[in-house]
């Protein structure tokens, strides 16, 4: 590994260790919610929102992450979780494997599903308002807010919601974008803007170019996605190679086509690559990550 | 009405407006979602937490319900409705009916259902932490903290748990009670919390009392509630009388017989009214709901 992959190898295992301490089922009245959060959340995830949490604090700041940086990388990663766990559910995506492994209404069953996923959901603004040392309120809760935003009926449940009302619908590449900008968008860029903010950075003019940044990986995400849903391979996606096209979902390639989809995501990455050139040398982090969201082969 | 059922009404009146305001399906990119959450959330409900806000403020300031008072009672009640809406889910209760109106899976689809519930919970959340004028922020962040607590894994998520995982299954009076005491026990302690806080009330041993109030009318509600399913109205009920017993759930009646329910029920009403007394005159209309609670016949 070089010493990229290594970073962010440690700020996953960073996020996982905190996940893990915040879920016991050990002396739990009904163990078996509990069982369903902590498969819902410890699947072996790319922990790619706390990463960004991470490393937009860094790109703002020398100091090291603090407990907020750590707060908002577990908090956005409990809301991540629990919207795959209610979107792989029978009435919705009907998803029966996640990463190669069986998704919770299936390893337990839907009710515990339904309300593992409420629960994480919970702890997620649970764990972000609790109260901590040297932290001060003001902030604390306005990153709360952030992410309550991004996550709601106009962002992260939006976005889910116009999906599902338009499968088998034919999409423009407006409605394709402004579903994917919801859907997955609105959360990443929650995670760029909590990083920032865990940094103090709170200034409209200097958040903005993050957020520019942060719309442009968010659509370069998706792309990415959508062309290993046709080029990938099974083994490493965890799902069917293909699954997009067979249940016949709306696509960049498929509006775009596989040539176009590809330039459309080298652009959107050297532009989000140009923007953070201008942060200097704290950004290189940022930008190896930026380069690995476009590289990716899972 | 009797000026007690006048200014309840008023409380049922003043947050149901403020629900109306806070989802609008007009502009949306999806009006579906939105149009589910208010068929789940503006459906004929008591607002009996929001008004537990209310009177619990009165009872600790003679000044009027502020801006925090409002958004507690908003947030209790979007947690609140919620937690119905997943209730009632086919892997839930399965539930067609609610207060005479299908349910939100009936009236919409499934998925509609869980979204809807999903983003209700997420409100809760966004406009408890969202930006107010002369508002401290630290007791705001408290107040938010509370209310996760009591909504989660080891609040009434647990309890919902609790209680699927014991369908059919004998439980002991302390199993009952415990399931009940966090199902939807932790709630109403909240609601009375909340307005307490609301009104700078932050001391432990002023926290105290109304804490130990509110574990015996969580109590006392759930009592009644089982007592109302055996001698209910199918039509004041907006649900089927009897619903319990052919579920084969556990009750209070079925383990203390209906003579001991009652019994056990003024036993609560009598203790809780008692710690209300030693507030003074204030506590007039908190009583006043207290034996609302536990006279009320739907």
């Amino acid at each position: 590994m070089n010493t990229f992959t290594q970073r962010l190898d440690g700020y996953r295992q960073r996020v996982e260790q905190q996940l893990d301490r915040l879920i016991c089922a050990d002396h739990s009245l009904e163990p078996r919610l509990q069982l369903t959060m902590r498969h819902g959340l410890l699947n072996g995830g790319k922990r790619l929102r706390p990463a960004l949490v991470y490393l937009s604090h860094r790109l703002c700041s020398d100091a090291p992450a603090n407990d907020l940086t750590d707060r908002a990388a577990v908090a956005i990663e409990c809301i991540h979780s629990y919207s795959l766990v209610h979107d792989d559910l029978p009435a919705m995506d009907n998803d029966d494997l996640r990463r190669g492994l069986p998704t919770c209404h299936i390893a337990f069953d839907e009710a515990s599903a339904i309300l593992a996923g409420d629960a994480l959901q919970c702890l997620a603004f649970e764990h972000l308002s609790a109260p901590g040392d040297n932290v001060p309120a003001a902030l604390q809760l306005r990153m709360l807010n952030l992410l309550a935003q991004a996550s709601g009926m106009y962002g992260m449940v939006l976005g889910q919601a116009f999906d599902l009302s338009h499968v088998d619908k034919p999409l423009t590449l407006e409605q394709l974008q402004a579903m994917h900008a919801h859907k997955t968008g609105a959360l990443i860029s929650a995670a760029v803007e909590l990083g920032a903010l865990s940094a103090g950075v709170t200034d409209a003019d200097k958040l903005e170019p993050l957020r520019h940044y942060s719309r442009l990986i968010g659509l370069a995400f998706q792309i990415q996605d959508d062309l290993l849903d046709i080029e990938g391979n099974t083994e490493t996606l965890g799902k069917p190679q293909g699954s997009d096209l067979t249940q016949n979902k709306p696509t960049y390639p498929a509006l775009l086509g596989l040539e176009g989809a590809r330039t459309r995501l080298h652009q959107l990455h050297d532009e989000a690559v140009e923007i953070l050139r201008t942060f200097g040398p704290t950004a290189d982090d940022l930008i190896a990550l930026t380069d690995y969201i476009v590289h990716r082969d899972h």
